[in-house]
């Protein structure tokens, strides 16, 4: 029987895992819970450290995680998103960051165009190395001759697995985005791993955006994209933005996978939103579609496949929050898809 | 009387540039030009090297220089685009890299929103440091161990100077982007040097965003932006995605600034276009509203906003090129804007 770790988090990660959880436990699976719900930003106020060594131990020993949010404007300025997030993306190697952005209704889309408003791609992000290493230092910090220094550090067997993960996600197109134009060694090494991994692809259709242009033509023509592959910042600025594009980020369900090892964190790709949290506001769709990628990859698709299904149903009948144009609050809108999906 | 290089560079560049000197030449101002004709990627390819010692002498006795675009699928992996254009970045520290994105006509929005549509911002990009400074290398190169490093260099100069620029740049509001939750020494010092600079401007509306949000926050209410100011790589990205916003990028200008000595280069934020090169479709006016933001540095601010004037003019009549819904080339749309300007 699978076990699921649960991290309900700050601010409004509660709320929407909560609404989640109830939604995975109608459906009757052998599914089974741990929930850590000491993982927060009161706890590292209060210790020093949110996640223990004993807390990434038992989430070792389950099948998968469940994330609701992390963030807390207390502990702004400090290593907590590292110490909690970045932690967990690196000890458990969860190095492909798995970021759908599909349009769920029209209305929902910000662009003027009709035509251009069906997004439907998905972004991996590599998400164990590049910019987000820690690896680097300060010369004289706190002074006026201060130098800062933070280490891109770009690997072949980094490059090259992110790689192979989403070409073997894709079914029509990929397309990698880099700035090998500026940034030379990452970027030598990452135009070098995508030309072997394409050669044994001639069934995709293939090509390469420098990452300014690729933010544009995600603007421009969003809907002609299938799977984006990039690095780690990357990755984390282009998946908000197709976020948006998708209808906003309430709705963006996302995993941090290990391939290998089919360990998954799944997270909505919203923040903490402590502005909203505990006013029964908060959208749970990016919650409830993150379990669904959860579903997918635990051995549940055609379950995973029913939870869409209603998502859509309850947003196309307008039974969602005010950020979707709906009047439901967190919970009535889980309710919504639960009972769309019966 | 100034002295402006001119670098009509690759692809649509000569053609953008030619229309852009046939304003200026119309305007009968007391400036000369020195052209660097060869200045582009068929010298790169011939000798190995496009921007001389000698060119950039002549530069440098220059008070400001116009270019129009510098790209060659010819020189795609080679080291061209950091020999001309961020060699004069770098050398002639043009540490502010100042992009207006401000929308032409209502017509010209991507989005469907009216009331979101009138975007007239700016973003000052720090262009003399960050992951642009080539400092890094590689460690077993070609081989399947490869580890490649890309070093991002943030010093307390560059950072002070830059956000000193844009508070100087500003009437409104200002919000400063970096990543400070994930990439710490330099995201330390970017936090610190906008503390520090920000206690003396109580009458500007001051915020900060993570890049990520900011990227979404574009999109998501442009309208709310003033001056950005962001690292080098930030930029990059969120001037491409402010000039899709203002219509596109056949209309966004630029300027290299250094603000000490006055010296700018200005230059259009589109590239080469080597698809269209030579068929007298290029948008002029990214080319032409870099000239103005050059007229209005070298001491002709009534010409620089009379021919923001004609410009908004002729694209209200739609006397433009395609990609602003218009019908004519590149010269007639040029002409088009000197028509309006007398
Ligand atoms: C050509 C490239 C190196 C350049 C940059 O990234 O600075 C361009 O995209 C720009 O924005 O001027
Ligand atoms: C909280 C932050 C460190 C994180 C990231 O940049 O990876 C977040 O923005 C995300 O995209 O999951």
């Amino acid at each position: 029987m699978p076990l699921i770790t649960v991290i309900p988090g700050d601010g409004i990660g509660p709320e929407v895992t909560e609404q989640a959880l109830a939604l995975l436990d109608g459906l009757g699976l052998d599914l089974s819970f741990d929930v850590l719900d000491h993982v927060n930003a009161g706890t590292f106020l209060a210790t020093g450290c949110a996640l223990s060594d004993d807390d990434l131990a038992r989430i070792r020993r389950s099948d998968g995680a469940l994330l609701g949010a992390i963030g807390d404007a207390r502990v702004a300025g400090t290593r907590y998103a590292r110490d909690v997030l970045l932690r967990l993306r690196f000890e458990l190697d969860l190095y492909a960051n798995y970021r759908p952005a599909q349009l769920l209704h029209d209305r929902l889309s910000p662009l003027r165009d009709p035509d251009r408003r069906a997004i439907d791609c998905v972004i991996v992000r590599e998400n164990t190395e590049g910019l987000y290493t820690d690896i680097g230092g300060a010369l004289r910090p706190g002074s006026t001759a201060e130098v800062a220094i933070d280490t891109e550090v770009s690997t072949h067997l980094g490059v090259s697995r992110v790689i192979d993960f989403a070409l073997a996600s894709a079914t029509r197109a990929v397309c990698m985005v880099d700035k090998s134009n500026a940034v030379p060694n990452g970027g030598r090494l990452w135009q070098q791993c995508w030309l072997d991994a394409t050669a044994a692809r001639p069934d995709l259709a293939t090509s390469h955006l420098y990452v300014d242009v690729a933010a544009m033509r995600l603007l421009s023509d969003p809907t002609a994209f299938d799977v984006i592959v990039t690095n780690n910042s990357y990755g984390d600025i282009l998946s908000d933005l197709a976020a948006e594009l998708a209808g906003g980020l309430g709705t963006s369900a996302s995993v941090n996978l290990n391939p290998q090892t089919g360990f998954g964190l799944y997270e909505p790709v919203h923040g903490s939103a402590p502005d909203i949290a505990g006013t029964d506001t908060a959208n749970p769709i990016g919650a409830i579609l993150s379990a669904a990628l959860l579903l997918e990859r635990v051995g549940h698709p055609a379950e995973a496949a029913a939870v869409r299904t209603a998502v859509r149903m309850a947003v196309a009948e307008v039974r969602c929050t005010a950020d979707l144009g709906g009047r439901l609050g967190t919970k009535a809108a889980g309710e919504a898809i639960r009972a769309a999906l019966h």
